[in-house]
């Protein structure tokens, strides 16, 4: 059950979703367990392979479809009080049918979460001949995109917790343990420090901090190793969290330490990029003009940054190509880094949301090269 | 990296993926990140918004298309000793264009990864105009639900590894304590007797025992109490474990007694009625016709059971409807339930493995009324 401050957010955010699906020429939507789901009602539920599906009429009250050991679980999440009817549906029954007749016949096109399964996309096709499919995101993504007060709130909460996770970094981080241990220690602390899971932890030590997507491995580390920390979890609240530090055991090769000069520079600068009306590739440019310039571009291999809210990537992304504009309530990381192949790598990461006038960061550790003893 | 045998059983598996495809008459499959691309190269990715996608074609060497940044992890998997060749897509390309051009103009046919993104699977519909989309899971499926020797082992080791933490309830489940204090030590337990991840515990005490589907509550345990404790998790080798056991918190109420009795008869009749060649739905029919001949049918409100493996619900399931024949390699579990709305429940539930000859077992835990001291 939740606050009836949070019951008339979710019934709002049901109310906008319908418009939003009407006005884009969906006669529905269909969200299945995941993001959008809890966003929508507050029903936290796993995909799995009974289906349990909103479906979001733009014209009629909504329905929650669930297999009938569910209900009960649908019920204590309180989605009887956002208005939403239950249709549930037995172990030997057709749920795509269920889904279909609640449709009705006058359905020309629907929207399905863009998470959903393919075996249930395929399904419903099959179930609603002659109906178009398209993907309710494209609905759904002007609402989740712009994150309210509550949600800032929630991201905040978040950013906090993990920045005392990479307070602590001094009591793992040190030379003769593995990445593994390293990982382990910090996946415990992301759980202590206030989330209810550990979504990543990368450890990417020496040569591995130069593959942005290492995760941990056996790897020892070394005196004079930089040591690329990028770690995130959910909380309570549903919110994810995503902060990254590179850190030095002793001093580093001073190479690293001039690209790790620019690449603070970089990211600095596209943080105060952010502000109202700015496009979203406009960001990359800036923390990638300044990358090129100092001649490492062609080490900045991945995009600056994503979204994140109920999932930890998410629209908008900062990305060239995406001039969507920046408003005020989008948040979404800003994470240059620059990787030096088979040698070492480093990247900044701050969650930063727009405010009426600028950027406003809810990572606050020290970004400042962190040279810890060996 | 894995052991020779280990590459030997994946390139195994992708030469029977590929002359599946053929034989139902797909030019290629498309798998994306989860147990299917798991199962078929060991690569274990999350699924993600960047498109990472195994090309699997009749006729052609398959390709495995991955984010730029993914190359290394995906190197480091090993994929390159299975003969794939992996073609990586920068951030400001269109892997969806990058699938299409390596699926060709020949292609007229193609199935998606049932777990496949909604997003991923309309927009390779749009990006493959007038090529007909089918489920891969219709070709994958013959292959994984049979368990090869290895397999069942890695599900045996599970089993055992779950069993441990059922023999430590004691240890935790005591009157005066909250479910979801007693969910949080069980949940450690799973990591520490062997898992990875723990990924569900239910907690079902008194009338919260009568939800299938319950998870943990703050309800205390009272004296009398029963209560379902199903949990599971995945080990490192990427397996499932699932397990339930009823307990209860000295003397329970009589009529508890009485059905757990006929409960206790009917999954040992059903483990027992498994053998090659029995229809699923007949597994279910021996464990239901037991509870209905007790006068409790009403109250066994959900299938008897579903497949385990990579996932932990997968085929076959042992629902009526299912008339497919039970072959040795087959693993699933084997949980009737009764259910007694606002006063109790109870379910007992073990993993069997089809062998040569009849069902085994994996869970070894007393399945007789477990009392525990108040």
């Amino acid at each position: 059950m939740s606050s009836p401050a949070a019951q008339a957010d979710l019934t709002a955010r049901l109310a906008r979703a319908r418009a939003a699906a009407a006005a884009a020429g969906l006669d529905a939507v269909l969200i299945t367990p995941g993001p959008d789901l809890r966003y929508l009602t507050g029903y936290v539920a796993k995909p799995l392979e009974r289906l349990t599906c909103l479906v979001l009429r733009s014209g009629a009250d909504p329905v929650l479809v669930v297999p009938v050991l569910e209900r009960p679980a649908a019920e204590a999440a309180g989605v009887a009080a956002l208005g939403l009817a239950i249709a549930a549906w037995e172990e030997t029954e057709d749920p795509i049918a269920l889904v279909a007749e609640i449709l009705g016949t006058g359905v020309r096109d629907y929207g399905v979460d863009d998470h959903m399964w393919a075996e249930k996309v395929l399904r419903l096709r099959t179930g609603l001949p002659g109906v178009a499919q398209h993907l309710a995101g494209d609905v759904l993504r002007g609402l989740r995109i712009r994150k309210s007060p509550a949600e800032v709130d929630a991201l905040r909460e978040a950013g906090a917790a993990i920045d005392r996770v990479h307070a602590r970094m001094g009591e793992w981080l040190r030379a003769g343990r593995t990445e593994r241990q390293i990982g382990r220690d910090i996946a415990d602390a992301i759980i202590a420090e206030g989330h209810v899971r550990a979504d990543f932890v990368i450890v990417g030590s020496g040569a591995n901090g130069a593959s942005p997507h290492h995760e941990v491995s056996d790897r020892v580390i070394e005196m004079g190793d930089a040591v690329v920390v990028d770690i995130g979890g959910t909380t309570e609240a549903g919110y994810c969290s995503d902060s990254t530090r590179t850190y030095t055991i002793g001093e580093p090769d001073p190479e690293f330490r001039r690209y790790y000069a620019v690449l603070l520079e970089a990211q600095r600068a596209a943080c105060e990029a952010v502000r109202p009306g700015i496009g979203a590739q406009e960001v990359d440019r800036v923390a990638r003009g300044i990358i090129s310039a100092a001649g490492y571009g062609e080490f900045f291999v991945h995009r600056t940054g994503h979204g994140i809210g109920l999932e930890g990537h998410e629209h908008p992304y900062i990305v060239e190509g995406n001039a969507e504009p920046i408003e005020p309530g989008m948040a979404f990381s800003v994470e240059p880094g620059i990787y030096l192949p088979g040698r070492h790598g480093a990247r900044i990461e701050d969650i930063v949301v727009c405010t009426t006038e600028a950027g406003e960061r809810l990572n606050l550790t020290p970004r400042e090269l962190t040279v810890l003893p060996v």
